[in-house]
């Protein structure tokens, strides 16, 4: 079981900075995780990972269940000896996967029977088996399978999914416990857009102790300031003695504005993502490098950046990578933002320690100029 | 200009080992040169080239001059400088590509009008601007603006291919002097597969007096047995105290063959396409990381290899990764290939100082072994 210190928490927020100790080491909170769906953050080595100062990835049980699979990752000893990873690993549940990318995903209280989005093939997911699958991969944090809903849903729908989430949420700690307990499972509060449901489905899990909550069906489609809205209002009903993680979230601003709620941890795939598509992430706002104006432009991405990019490349080689395609590219960007990402979060958790959180917070938004840059 | 030592002779083939010294420092003979199209060897970092002991590598001028064009060259200071790649580089000139991808290329005896393969757009290119651009990039090496013809070519239009190549050669080796002859050019010889336009082709270059001499229009479709009847009777007809080059060969077989045959210079993309394809080159032959006995191997691709990959990951992970197109399979495969090809170019160079070439060329082909590998 993970052990949680927190080390200080800011007078002026609810932000927090401390640690999460598993068995693959060390986690300072708060932290990003960078996203490594298939057995790899797309893009970018495990050595270049660590170089950007990642100290967990995310990787995703739907996908690693259909490719792989189960018995290729048994006969490998799991997800981290099988990808060469020796720090943390955080498994989601499926859930979300089930929700938006499976094809006709049938939901029953026993639990998912879904196509695969590969090859049709048909599969049943229980919230047992989102554990032991979880458990087959070794994950240091294994999350509970969870009824995601779309944006926006009535509070009936919202409901129905709340009790399902509720229902296979202790199904699947019993189930963990059964197994012996081993790792970590965290509990997932749903409620979409209602307060009040959000309030319950918080207090249905923490009556399942979990060593972990997170938050999810944020993000999915919704305003930014409802998004807001419902991360201030549920986070502080959580253990304020656990983690607490919300899911798939979201920009550096997003990141930003929930620490400062008293989230710890952090999941998405925009760093890597923008970076293939060109978009990347400056102190000052995102600039798009295929930009003809960057074309004989000699200067790093970003002159704050002390990433491996930017103390070898000048924006017109990542430019003309970007439109030749280059694979190089894809690295390069990646390399980039996630530094910029996990730069940001080091830069957070410095500030909290120092009780400066609420200063940071003016200067980093004061800093940001999308116009400027953009045009 | 470039300085060429021969260290040591084979006694019983015509294989030998030395060194050019460049500008960019030395280039131990015989050397396999990776090919880096568009400023980036696909895949790779300048620091993987390296851990590769790659010692030079080859950008291509026609694309190159497409993209990112020599406005960006000349007001990013080069090649070298663009790409932070710091030890030699050779281009060609254009002439290969002018006959395999530009679409609608009129020759004539001024040069080459050509549509670009990317937006339609027309260019003309003439030995004086083949060297122009070649020096804008600054290479190492630069290449002639030669006259490709398909295979199978009649006596007829190979002599007129072989007639307009001379006089480019010509043209451009006056221009390149007058340019001041920095840095360095060197002549192709052409002649199609007769051995007697061949040797004419010898010998109107060997007259123009070139720091180095490259054997073109080799590995076009041709039977290998032909290839090999053509490079064995064109190489000994070049300077033997100056580098020589075969352009555009080829595979481990082929590199083996033809540096007995007195070859100091190879380039080819099949290192590195391959590995994207999945074709593995192993002491033992090519393995396809597809294959289905690969899905739980723990093995590395090659038990004999000491590169990163083969130190880090398992046949199953990378068949995985190739499986499900993540971009770090390109990655990997391609650091194996090309430290195979290095590796084994280092190995031939060890093998002709001890005078045991023809030892370990024998050795070399007794270990090959496709089909048990390739079932
Ligand atoms: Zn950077
Ligand atoms: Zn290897």
């Amino acid at each position: 079981m993970l052990t949680f210190e927190i080390e200080k928490k800011s007078t002026d927020s609810r932000a927090r900075t401390g640690s999460i100790i598993t068995a693959h080491g060390e986690i300072p909170t708060p932290i990003f995780m960078p996203v490594g769906t298939l057995g790899s953050v797309k893009a970018v080595s495990v050595e270049e990972l660590k170089q950007c100062e990642a100290r967990i990835i995310l990787g995703n049980t739907y996908h690693l269940y259909l490719r792989p699979g189960c018995e290729v990752m048994t006969h490998m000893g799991g997800l981290h000896k099988f990808m060469n990873w020796d720090r943390p690993i955080l498994t989601d549940s499926g859930g979300f996967q089930f929700f938006s990318l499976a094809k006709l995903a049938k939901f029953s209280r026993e639990g998912v029977n879904f196509q695969s989005h590969i090859d049709g093939s048909r599969h049943l997911f229980t919230p047992e088996k989102a554990v032991d699958i979880q458990m087959v991969l070794g994950s240091d944090i294994m999350m509970s399978l969870d009824w995601c809903i779309p944006y926006p849903a009535n509070e009936k729908e919202t409901m129905a999914a709340l009790e399902k989430t509720t229902l296979w949420a202790r199904r699947g700690r019993d189930h963990w416990l059964e197994k012996g307990g081993v790792n970590n499972l965290f509990g997932i509060v749903q409620g979409g857009m209602y307060a009040h449901l959000r309030a319950l489905s918080a207090q249905q899990l923490i009556e399942l102790d979990f060593p972990g909550y997170a938050v999810g069906g944020l993000s999915v489609g919704e305003p930014t300031d409802l998004m807001y809205e419902m991360a201030d209002h549920t986070v502080p009903l959580l253990p304020h003695d656990k983690p607490r993680y919300v899911m798939g979230v979201g920009t550096p601003e997003n990141l930003v504005e929930m620490v400062g709620m008293g989230v710890d941890m952090f999941d998405c795939v925009m760093p890597s993502r923008n970076a293939r598509n060109g978009q990347l992430f400056t102190g000052r706002g995102t600039i798009n490098i295929s930009n003809a104006r960057f074309r004989m432009d000699e200067n790093p991405i970003d002159d704050a950046c002390n990433c491996y990019v930017c103390q070898n490349y000048s924006r017109a080689y990542l430019r003309h990578l970007y439109k030749t395609r280059e694979l190089l590219s894809y690295r390069l960007n990646t390399i980039h933002n996630l530094h910029y990402y996990l730069n940001l979060m080091e830069r957070i958790r410095q500030s909290i320690k120092a009780d400066q959180f609420s200063a940071f917070k003016k200067e980093f938004f004061s800093q940001l100029n999308h116009k400027e840059l953009n045009r």
